[in-house]
């Protein structure tokens, strides 16, 4: 573990702060509205087309900070890890977490690793069934990851839910279901979707150039498991408001559209990364499109749809054809483990 | 998923900040200076005399930040949830979440849930393969906790190794071992040694009634996995001083004592979780004992040993019969994973 801890998990995540290995990190005196926030990540395969589980366990949880109008301040990192994973492996996923971090312009300030007994994994039992052993996936189980954050909100009033009224509109900063869909593509082999890639990036220089900019979004959600679908549901319900979202607005690539119909899933609740949701005033919306576009994660922003009234907690999806279709949050077999 | 949070995990932690289910939660303005830590829990079994893992996620955490001389703020919780794992399980690891974290006066702020495939782990294996449905443990699996912690320090000065120096005596409030060696007891169906209870206790009381009473330890560590002997070869190679500590004078309960020969095991090895060494300066091993001594979690404190001098980076036990030996860092089969 020693080993592990001084060759492998510190010199890649390289800071003074962590290798101090004392009990806890000393973060010092902290100005501003303090945001907590943790999460775990235990996607199979371990690492997929535009990203890795480090990747993914870094944006994340900077991420859940930048949603809550939060500058990301400090991380830590739990790591799980089975018996059996190759050095390699682990040592890719914390470059690919060093790498994701100084994106974020955030540093890993303590962790903790534990080392666990192998257990077989049901990816490996369906593969000693068959025979073969190059089911995609199940050679690279074996490392969750667990993330917690701390960030600064850098305005006085925090995004909710409870600041949205009729008028207001939704924009989002880019193509949907690419994270879902590259995972999935990969599980499912389907190589001739190779050009799909994972968007995971951090998006917090993405949103403090909004607040930079003056705009204040009322509301910000990274729409991940559940994909844009579970997000507009979840903020209907909460606000109790009618949200009218047009079909052909949402951003969805013709890769995506067809991994999509071959994996028979619904691009609007597949799972998204690097992408977020705003509901913005109708008055900022022209300002933050051009804010949003100027930035490398936002140059596809576009508005796709407002709260309309009557009021009546729930989504409608007006469709190319014209016609209107409520969108519902999607449960069970719709929601494969990807993040 | 929306059941599992709204029927089982709200409700038992029930605080306002959680219950927003917002993407972090919002701690306001920290006066102080902020530390931050995390830890993850694979125990198995879940549940054992004395705790189980819910209480020492809390326990471990907490007890990590009053060994920076901080009083916790807040806790996050992420939970690894197997399918398959009992929800009366749940409740009961959860109902003792709620337990220690009011017992520690944090609350829980910020959480995250994954559910995962089952997957048959070693012990299960085992069970299959010699007919027995009741291998101790082997149906506990099934539950992966990760904590993390926010804490402002209280005093002037952080507590590190920095400050020891020749002279300093070395306290602990109380009976080695019990934890490592209740768990150990229960996973190996030693049924006799059942008045062995886990000692997790969240310690944050304790040491801030030390630094009310103005007493100042040089240095905090509680000393879990390693045990005793792995904290004091910390500190003797952190500092390069040598420190001396006096078999007679380490308290060991009879009962732990027969347990841990029993197991193959040396108490100075097995892990600790409500026990604290603390470095003090000689003119203040008096008064702390005193403190120590009238708080529930330190009715038993003593003094163990001390910092001598020549200077060896080691640390020498001096035996019941008058003789020494070095004390090593525990590694490999002394190292069962129990926290």
């Amino acid at each position: 573990m020693q080993d592990l801890i001084h060759q492998h998990i510190l010199p890649p995540l390289n800071n003074d702060t962590l290798s101090a290995l004392t009990d806890g990190a000393e973060l010092g005196q902290l100005d501003g509205q303090v945001v907590f926030t943790t999460d775990s990540f235990v996607v199979s395969p371990l690492r997929f087309p535009g990203g890795d589980i480090g990747r993914l366990a870094v944006c994340g949880t900077v991420n859940d900070l930048a949603m809550m109008a939060a500058r990301p301040i400090a991380l830590s990192l739990g790591m799980i890890i089975e018996e059996g994973l190759p050095l390699a492996m682990l040592d890719e996923v914390l470059d690919s977490i060093a790498s994701a971090a100084a994106q974020a312009e955030v540093q890993i300030v303590t962790g903790d690793t534990k080392v666990i007994e192998r257990r077989v994994g049901i990816a490996d039992q369906t593969a000693a069934q068959t025979e073969s052993e190059s089911l995609p996936g199940s050679e690279e189980n074996g490392l969750i990851i667990n993330t917690a954050g701390i960030g600064l909100r850098e305005v006085e009033i925090a995004p909710t839910t409870e600041n949205i009224e009729p008028g207001d509109v939704i924009v989002i900063n880019g193509h949907i279901a690419e994270h879902g869909l590259a995972v999935m593509s990969v599980r499912q082999g389907l190589e001739f979707t190779s050009t799909l890639r994972s968007d995971a990036a951090p998006l917090n220089s993405l949103i403090a150039a909004t607040l930079a900019a003056g705009l204040c979004p009322k509301f910000l959600r990274d729409p991940t498991r559940g994909g844009l679908a579970g997000t507009l549901v979840d903020i209907a319900e909460a606000t109790g408001q009618t949200i009218e979202v047009d079909e052909e607005a949402i951003p969805v690539s013709a890769t995506a559209r067809h991994a999509a119909e071959l994996l028979g899933l619904d691009p609007l609740t597949v799972a998204n990364e690097g992408k977020c949701v705003l509901v913005v005033a109708a008055e900022e919306v022209s300002p933050l499109l051009d804010c949003l576009r100027a930035h490398p994660l936002g140059r596809n922003s576009v508005a796709i749809g407002r709260v309309t009234e009557p009021a009546t907690a729930s989504v409608e999806l007006i469709t190319k054809a014209g016609g209107r279709r409520l969108l519902r949050r999607p449960y069970g077999e719709e929601l494969p483990r990807i993040c």
